[in-house]
């Protein structure tokens, strides 16, 4: 037997401490099964399939200070399998960051260690629950360490039939591309889903094949062999020029016979009493006798970075009148506000000359990640950035953020800095057709209720964004357009978010007419074409939807008799209409919304704008109407 | 030079007439420039690398009736790189169904040929543009073939580019785990991307390895090569237990030596003149003698079937006071129905003894299909099904429905007849905490304006709106609850989409208060609180948001002075508020909204209706205010 103690980790399972580890697995198995059926509810069974593997990590592999998880040299872990908690936190108590007494609390209200893990807990970088996530998030996580030049490494831990999501091969893709050798993924094949066997069970091979059709290099272990993991992962720090993927052979609660390689055990606790008891027994007669000192983890190597300070994009690159589309001045203004603040990244989805992200590209090409076309590793890797202090801005066409919604919900679960551009929003792109058109973008963002919607309509008022957005704390999202706008804001305009600008005013408007983007120059057409016809109105550029001033908004309604036109090249649902009319509800006023009322079709764009009922002329009409 | 004809499909390139194919793809290419040209925009240089192909599978391989696009026994084409849409409309001119001039007329208003395919053509199964999806339709598309017994095939051209989407591998999962091997896919491996060239390039063997990795027979071609191309298809054809990767590597932009392999040509047309006079002269001179008849499509085999009837779900389960939650009311109305009408048929994502979708599955295994943990194939499968005459019901955990956002919104843009089940929606879901709790799934649904929002309170309406939904024209989405609720509703009860039911009223109502689901018996109890302090309110289940029944409610607000108050188990923006004030608003009222107002947590399902805010206390006091 071993008794070689530290450091533990550079010594694979030549220098372990075995038995030790092995009665850390049966003791984070009895923490995980003793939460669970105090809860009532978990998923103790995916627990034990993982426990070797998580006591290899925890106490023989990773570098961390167990005293402070938020460390930013510390190794890190990323619990894919995020209903696989208990074990997470068990391993935590273990090392000593939890007490032990607190498992108890599982999925209590008043307690942070939740049903899935979430960042309330400072060792959780980005919520899990939902599958497929954690490797996008790892793959962010290590492209970080890059950033900041920090040798730690990135570990994640993924249940086998979450592999059936897309999003781990998008993530399998880019890690290979980007040769992120500082990661090292482990994949529990417990062989059994929620609701049945998974669809390649305990074909290891067939497994194998999928990784190493993806380039990586692929170990195909026992999951239940302390050794034998241990040798893999050191297998996996060795190695160099790409990612490390660790397939483990193991048993759906491994150590409890009732439940051990069983189908219906998925999501189920453990009743207290016989049941429950009986488990108990059988695990702690696992226990085996142990010498030596205890595997504790080794801490970080590097030493800590002075804090960051926020840059800014400078003077204004536009004047008034200038022609400039919101996509190009995002993609100009990410370029310049990184040149003064290093924790700023953009990402891509290979449309880096539609958003103009490749202006960042050609500034800042170490701190430019390409994604190709994958839009869920785009945003998952920026969560994974924002985790470690990053502020990720990732852009593509808005339609196709939509792929990554799920993603966008977990960043929004975990109130992550993630900065999201959606270009080519509404029918105003003209001639690609309603494939290419985001026309729901607004109301998906806007349904989150953390994340910032912004909407600038011209070159200066985009620049001013795009460095609120970067230092609002949280999510948030800008909605870029594809026409060029004419520059309508002075250098010196400020435009922060949750405010709006009241473009024309008097004291004698016969409605408030709302516009955002491109709506907000047909508003201003309709606002001339109706002055000749000595009608005035009142027109606002809502470039903050949420949070949104909805004390002028309700305000303006007051001045203008609580008539309201909101015009948005989007579809009614959830949009500017929506927000605004919510807005001001408690005030007693009420909307009339133009938008896109049908799903759309190939055009020029202001063929389009009229045809779909949101041109001047329309607004025209609306106003006559109220 | 061979010059047998017909039939040429089954003769692999041993019996094609080469040259007329050479021609044949020269024409496309020239129409493919042509068109682009005139329209001033779109993507000619993807359509030049797939000529070949494109050339081969219409006029040597597929089967169908040239002058019926529909003919349910067609060989099927799905064009997944859907900016190739030109060479797709080119070859259905060269084919007789389009005029040749009418392709002149590609990106209008007043055209059908729009800049990315949409089934206002005939011959487009579903809308493609977003990269991806098309595999995941050709799923469901070859999954109907076996439904119906037919022995049509599914071709699908994808771009290399577009295979970094995860969609891409879920597709190539179920395929290879259901035997496809109907199916046959063709990879179109220019190198280009949009932005720059693909992370693979021309590296074959990358390719490869992963398509055999996925367990698909991959087979590598010279891409202009008829011969190469042809010989593929049949291995393709003979193929058994598995589906058929053919990786053509090409040339973007081939046979127009100024674009040939050239970046910085993704989405550009020739300039009318000189610039597009030099290309079309170029592409003229490769034209070459030709012999014998012309190639022309081989028809269909199979006789038309029947047309089929809707069924019924029968009887209702369930009397008044029972109680049963609508998942699982949801899943034994599926297989109800099902048992009357063959067009009905299941997915799911491995959650289905959560959704009780299991119950469909134990009555209809073989039209019932698993597509393990992989939300964007259940979906773009249920596309290519619904495509092709199936009614199908993909169920999953609402929240995991934002998965596939993307393919939701192309569903509605096909306006295809996919009927969606969303399970486990808010907070009252409990412990599991919020990564698998539903919040904005009814404002991703209602955002697009063609899908029906339903969302039943009982285990009755649950029965009824099933029929409803199945029968309802176009995309449905149906939210279900996790807990079991009491059934209120009499099995005679009629549920028309677009309605609503009045629980409670009477002349001197204080409020109207709006529920819907889970919320609708908060709603309830706070009747029986008020009513008990003398106050009585009016009580509606609103189970149709979209569409909504707005005459009803202004009724409503305007019989309680106006006084109207939501409450649902959703985040304010997009839900059941927005959709009632946006209903009521041309009517002059405001909505209070009762919604989840920030990120929950884990808890019981009661403690959390109380702590977000939509308990039934909260509701009196909601009451008291107005």
């Amino acid at each position: 037997m071993s008794l070689q103690t530290t450091p533990a980790r550079r010594a694979s399972s030549q220098g372990a401490n075995i038995p030790a580890l092995m009665n850390i697995a049966t003791r984070l198995r009895i923490d995980s099964v003793l939460s669970t059926s105090e809860a009532g509810s978990g998923h103790p069974s995916t627990c034990c399939s993982a426990a070797e593997i998580v006591a290899a990590l925890f106490f023989a592999e990773m570098r961390y200070d167990a005293a402070d998880p938020q460390n930013p040299e510390n190794d890190r872990f990323v619990l894919s399998k995020g209903h696989g908690a208990p074990i997470l936190y068990a391993a935590w108590a273990e090392a000593g960051f939890l007490k032990r007494d607190d498992l108890l609390s599982l999925r209590r209200l008043d307690s942070d260690l939740e049903g899935h893990p979430t960042p309330r807990l400072p060792f959780v970088d980005v919520a899990t629950g939902s599958l497929g996530q954690g490797l996008c998030a790892g793959v962010g996580i290590a492209l970080n360490a890059r950033r900041i030049g920090s040798d730690y490494r990135t570990y994640v831990l993924l249940g086998d039939g979450e592999t059936a999501e897309g999003a781990v091969w998008e993530a399998a893709d880019v890690a290979a591309f980007d040769k992120l050798d500082s990661m090292c993924a482990i994949t529990d094949v417990n062989a059994l889903g929620q609701s049945g066997p998974t669809q390649w069970q305990h074909d290891m091979e067939a497994l194998a094949g999928r990784w190493r059709g993806f380039g990586w290099h692929t170990i195909v272990v026992d999951g239940h062999s302390l050794p034998a993991i241990l040798d893999a992962l050191e297998q996996g720090r060795q190695t160099r020029g790409r990612p490390t993927m660790i397939l483990a052979k193991t048993l759906k609660g491994k150590g409890i016979s009732a439940m051990e390689g069983k189908g219906g055990w998925h999501g189920k606790a453990l009743k207290k009493g016989e049941e429950l008891d009986k488990a108990l027994a059988e695990l702690r007669s696992q226990l085996v006798p142990e010498d030596g000192p205890a595997p504790r983890p080794e801490g970080p190597t590097g030493a800590r970075r002075p804090a960051a300070k926020a840059g800014t994009v400078g003077a204004s690159a536009y004047k008034l009148g200038d022609s400039v589309a919101t996509r190009e001045a995002y993609g100009a203004a990410i370029a310049r506000l990184a040149a003064t603040d290093d924790r700023i990244v953009a990402l891509d989805a290979d449309v880096k000359n539609s958003t103009f992200s490749e202006k960042f590209e050609q500034q800042h090409p170490n701190r430019f990640y390409q994604n190709f076309i994958a839009e869920q590793v785009m945003i998952g890797a920026s969560m994974g950035l924002a985790a470690r202090g990053a502020i990720p801005f990732p852009s593509t066409f808005a339609a196709f953020l939509s792929r990554a919604y799920d993603f966008i919900r977990m960043a929004a679960i975990s109130n992550l800095n993630v900065k999201m551009a959606g270009s080519h929003a509404g029918v105003s792109i003209g001639e690609d057709g309603p494939s290419q058109m985001a026309l729901e973008d607004l109301a998906m963002m806007r349904a989150e209720p953390n994340i910032a919607v912004i909407y600038p309509c011209d070159g200066v008022s985009t620049e001013k964004l795009v460095e609120r957005m970067a230092y609002h704390p949280g999510p948030a999202y800008m909605r870029t357009s594809r026409p060029k706008t004419p520059v309508i804001y002075g250098s010196d305009e400020d435009f922060p978010i949750g405010g709006l600008k009241v473009l024309r005013q008097s004291k004698a408007d016969a409605a408030t007419v709302i516009g955002g983007g491109v709506t907000v120059f047909e508003v201003l057409k309709a606002y001339d074409a109706l002055k000749q016809q000595g009608v005035s109105i009142r027109v606002i550029d809502l470039y903050s939807l949420q949070p949104i001033d909805a004390a002028t908004l309700a305000r303006c309604a007051r001045e203008t008799k609580g008539r309201v036109i909101t015009v948005e090249d989007h579809y009614p649902g959830g949009g500017i209409g929506d927000a605004v009319a919510s807005a001001i509800a408690a005030d007693g006023f009420t909307v009339e919304r133009l938008a896109v009322r049908e799903i759309p079709r190939s055009g020029t764009p202001d063929e389009l704008l009229d045809r779909f009922g949101i041109s001047a002329r329309h607004i025209v009409a609306a106003v006559r109407r109220v």
